[in-house]
């Protein structure tokens, strides 16, 4: 089958089709998305080597329990032990020996098939198109900073117009959020603004009781403090390769939240995107197709670039 | 009167007695404790000059509602406008335009008298010593750490032997918690030790999941996040001067909750202290009288020392 391979430099080539483990399932892969760790990895922030990717749409073609077959499905990303102390406490999406699909020990799915845990796959409603379906991991993640307690309602910034932040953005406004975007680039916030959003190019005094750090910079975390509200909450979803510098002063003084939110639940997600009302589709800036792999890593680092995706459906074999 | 003055220098001496305003008591100063953050003060990194001190005991002399006069009190720090947005929000704790005893824009305790609004004063129950009901403030803060959720028998780290640190421990253990304590003064370890609490050295790996980084120090941030299990919580109670470096992907990653803590509620301190099971009289390394104020400044910063305070109770007139 087709791939793309990172083995110090990124290649698109020919390889032995995947041969599904115990209680794995074969996919063949519909479309894929390239998002910002994709990216980070192949720039050797990581030491993973072979077929990178992580979201996608694909359709079962072998599984264990033959009901799944010919199934339009997507993937969660973590595969856990089962076993460890940090499973056995009910975190397995911690597990100490995970396997995550294209970024830790485990082949992704920038690929034409790719072998998963039949338990890591959730069924797509047919409502739910190919471009739309293949965003529901990093919609499951955006919605994941829900959790923190944003109500209907609540007043909420989101800090960084980039991949993350955009989709972050238009998961609040479905989630009925009194939400802002503040950015730097001209181009994406045009493009927002398109979709409804409520951007600003530099936000008021400190009164958001919710701020959401998604600029990928070490500098984000201390911006998105100085615009919280005392008592409010920080979520932070930015992966940066440096650490940030906090006022931990302000933090305390100000009783500020900050958390952490990386997955989110993929029923959710899914739920979103079959009401019709997320305009997921219009974040999508191209498509290419799996051969010309190289050429869509590439764009996906342009400035004014959302989503890139790559298609695996014209590959018949 | 006679009073500990900050104007530039440390200085005892006599100055007029306190005119309360309206709604506000004068109390007599019966015992105060030296914290932290006087240390801070009088080191220059807060613009206050004045009377310091926020930690007090006393006893009404003259109150706008005649019941009060003769009651020993304690009194709470902040003094918030009441119509500010904040204020309207429910967060008079964090009013723009606050005054704080001692710290800002309000003369505080290191004093024989202190005129402060009535709304602020807790009678202390009769069963609780002077030597214990001074420690309501402080015991107040350390104890607000609980509100993150910790509950009886989960288990927690308090990172830092301080004043703080030690004050939190003791809360924490009478709470319930399986609490320990890690440090780096031997003389302090080995006296909290003998209070029951469980020290170490070192912490073993990243198990638990309530961390409370109480070390005064910008590198104690990311100390407590790397002994933090993943969802696991940090509650921030240092106000240190420089600002903190944090790994923030290793937060979003282990999806950590950071928890900024500053001042808590005087009623559940008020019952804790009246229970006696708190040994918070151990943590007194020494009683000055307000005269000898400069002394007992010095003694605060030594190694080895927790509580030093300061007594008025000597002087008759």
């Amino acid at each position: 089958m087709l791939a793309v391979v990172f083995d110090d430099k990124v290649e698109v080539r020919e390889v032995p089709d995947p041969i599904p483990g115990e209680g794995e399932a074969l996919v063949k892969v519909l479309l894929a998305g390239i998002c910002g760790t994709d990216i980070g990895l192949l720039a050797g922030y990581k030491s993973f080597r072979g077929i990178p990717g992580h979201e996608m749409v694909g359709v079962v073609e072998e599984a264990p329990d033959p009901s799944w077959v010919g199934a339009r499905v997507v993937s969660e990303i973590n595969i856990a032990c089962g076993s460890c102390p940090l499973c056995r406490q009910g975190l397995a999406r911690h597990c100490e020996t995970r396997q995550v699909l294209g970024l830790v020990d485990k082949a992704g799915v920038f690929s034409e098939r790719v072998a998963v845990p039949l338990e890591n796959l959730h069924r797509v409603p047919d409502s739910i198109p190919d471009e739309e379906a293949v965003w529901t991991e990093p919609l499951a993640a955006a919605l994941a900073v829900g959790e923190v307690g944003i109500r209907r309602g609540d007043q909420a910034l989101v800090v960084g117009d980039g991949r993350l932040g955009a989709l972050i953005v238009l998961g609040l406004q479905y989630c009925g959020a009194e939400v802002e975007l503040v950015g730097k680039s001209s181009e994406k916030l045009q493009r927002l603004e398109a979709l409804g959003v409520r951007v600003r190019r530099e936000p008021p005094s400190p009164v958001y009781p919710f701020v959401i750090e998604a600029t990928g910079s070490p500098l984000g975390l201390e911006a998105a403090r100085a615009w919280t509200r005392p008592r409010g909450t920080i979520v932070l979803k930015s992966t940066c390769h440096e650490p940030s510098k906090v006022d931990v002063s302000r933090v305390v003084v100000d009783e500020l939240r900050l958390v952490g939110s990386r997955c989110g639940d993929f029923p959710p997600a899914l739920e979103a995107l079959a009401s019709g009302a997320l305009p997921v589709r219009h974040l999508i800036s191209r498509t290419y197709p799996l051969a010309k792999a190289e050429g869509a890593l590439a764009e996906a680092v342009q400035p004014g670039v959302f989503k890139v995706l790559l298609d695996m459906r014209g590959l018949n074999r």
